[in-house]
């Protein structure tokens, strides 16, 4: 099932179900985001917050708190932590990839400077800090300051393995924990910590976050050679051409041939690329199978994020939350 | 009194009281700045947290904790914290600003790069909160995260401000709050919280750090244009070649006639500088007795301090914090 077959998508049910929630929680996101002081922080921020991100991160949140039957007023201050944390890391992100686009428009680094970014980025920790506080919960501050260092950890480790050919699936794995798994398995995490859960279904919850995250992050990486720009917004090759060793290509370049390795090394190592080269890189991937067995890694973690699941109490957020966990790799079917 | 004229410095005094437990925050410091996944990590933050700066902030924590009598062991997380923060905070900032030396040693920014710098600060930031929520007082993460927020609000004021002449004193004092003030005071008051301090008291740690913050601040602006750099490090005029606008120049901007104002506009606003220039900055600011009044407000700032700490219990600890207030002023005698 292609991204436009869909009667209705798993994170459109959500959007719909949650809508009150999500409402008060761009509510929230916008009284926080606000400075007494410094106009700058609301523009920049609001640049990226108002673009049109699908609120997946913070919907996981305030979907698991009403799934373990939260009632109380937090599952929205932690959403709009979840929301702040992600925010910081992609200006941070844009400002150390150089990027200059961004959900199709011009990254915040371009449109004010690198300062900015950083300086804004930093606010919206502090704020997402001051916002994790309020519910006066010593696990939530655990479970989120640890995931805030898994982020920053994966992001400095990427910096060093992204363009190495000795990255193996096992590093791959470690920078998408830190890179998307982190902040999914948080934002599930403390939904049921809310709702005080027992330990088994509050792991149960992480399972399903970190799960789904590396789900989603193969299938977006899976995007980037097989997608198709209207349907995804992501141009065929970015990957290669920004010389990140994806999952397909760490796949490719266990098998290759003295002649590939010849190939990933020119291209991805030394960033020497030349017309027709994306071709060939397909080719390469093809001829290992690198992208259908890259799916088949997507679809086993997109199965361990249901198991997850089943762990939990029936519920009819469950059932959508299972769906998601398809959806996010049939993205890419 | 100037810098070598004191036969034993307060800070060194501080450092001499409290070596055991500075010991220990440095052991701690240590033991959280190791990645197992990034050796990137702890070789950009050895370079810069190894580089021999006072540990200031960390001892303000560690004396005020032992002069409101606290005797548990969260003091040294939170003077570990306040480090991490204060670490993290110039790694941006040598970024933001483009710096090339810090502490005499090129900054990380030039040793490995922005990216680096970006990441491995966001990884100490999140290092600094996994170890404030150590202590388990909900209290101290409201303050430590209300600092982080004031701290990255005040730089990014500043990068509007800092070159804008209307930029006045409650702008600049605002600015000063957030670079410096914010972790000084939140520095004072956490280690008053740990001891169970009740309000009014917190509130003398709290005016204590911010009104010390300040005249830090106000006096290592002063000493950018009267410094002697073989006692202080600092090379005369290196904020007036940055086109910062600190005290000095603000009140000789207030004070300014044309003449004076246009030079002002061609120098910090515009960044045309020339040879001379410098020297007429000087003339300036002596005509306006810029730099004398300055001084006073260093003082009258140094005299609040003291004024918060009498409202603290006698103890042999608060003596050397009254000697430190003097002497962060003293320094530009």
């Amino acid at each position: 099932m292609g991204l436009d077959d869909a009667v209705i998508k798993p994170h459109e049910e959500l959007a719909a179900r949650l809508s009150e929630r999500l409402d008060a929680v761009n509510t929230l996101i916008r009284e926080r985001m606000a400075s007494r002081h410094a106009p700058r922080i609301p523009e920049v921020t609001a640049h990226l917050i108002e673009a049109g991100g699908k609120r997946l991160r913070p919907m996981l949140t305030l979907a698991t708190a009403e799934m373990c039957g939260y009632g109380g007023p937090y599952d929205v201050h932690l959403a709009a932590t979840v929301e702040f944390i992600h925010t910081a890391t992609l200006l941070h992100d844009d400002v150390v990839d150089e990027s200059r686009q961004r959900r199709g428009r011009p990254t915040a680094n371009l449109l004010w400077d690198n300062k900015s970014s950083v300086l804004v980025g930093d606010y919206l920790f502090a704020r997402a800090f001051q916002l994790m506080v309020e519910p006066g919960s010593l696990r939530v501050l655990d479970i989120l300051a640890n995931a805030a260092a898994t982020i920053a950890e994966g992001e400095v480790l990427q910096l060093s393995a992204a363009r190495d050919l000795a990255t193996g699936e096992d590093v791959y794995l470690q920078v998408v924990r830190g890179k998307t798994a982190a902040l999914f398995s948080a934002a599930t995490q403390v939904g049921g910590v809310l709702a005080g859960m027992d330990e088994d279904r509050e792991k149960a919850l992480y399972d399903y976050g970190d799960a789904l995250g590396i789900a989603f992050q193969i299938a977006d990486d899976l995007l980037d050679y097989q997608g198709d720009v209207h349907a995804t917004g992501k141009n065929v090759g970015d990957d290669f051409r920004e010389r990140k060793l994806t999952l397909p290509v760490i796949k490719a370049v266990a098998a290759a041939n003295a002649r590939e390795r010849a190939f990933w090394q020119r291209t991805i190592e030394k960033g020497d690329q030349r017309e027709g080269d994306l071709e060939e890189a397909l080719a390469i991937l093809a001829r290992h199978d690198a992208l259908a067995r890259t799916h088949a890694d997507a679809d086993g973690w997109a199965g361990r994020a249901k198991a997850a699941l089943a762990r939990l109490p029936e519920h009819p957020v469950r059932r959508i939350l299972t769906d998601l966990a398809d959806y996010v790799v049939a993205r890419v079917a």
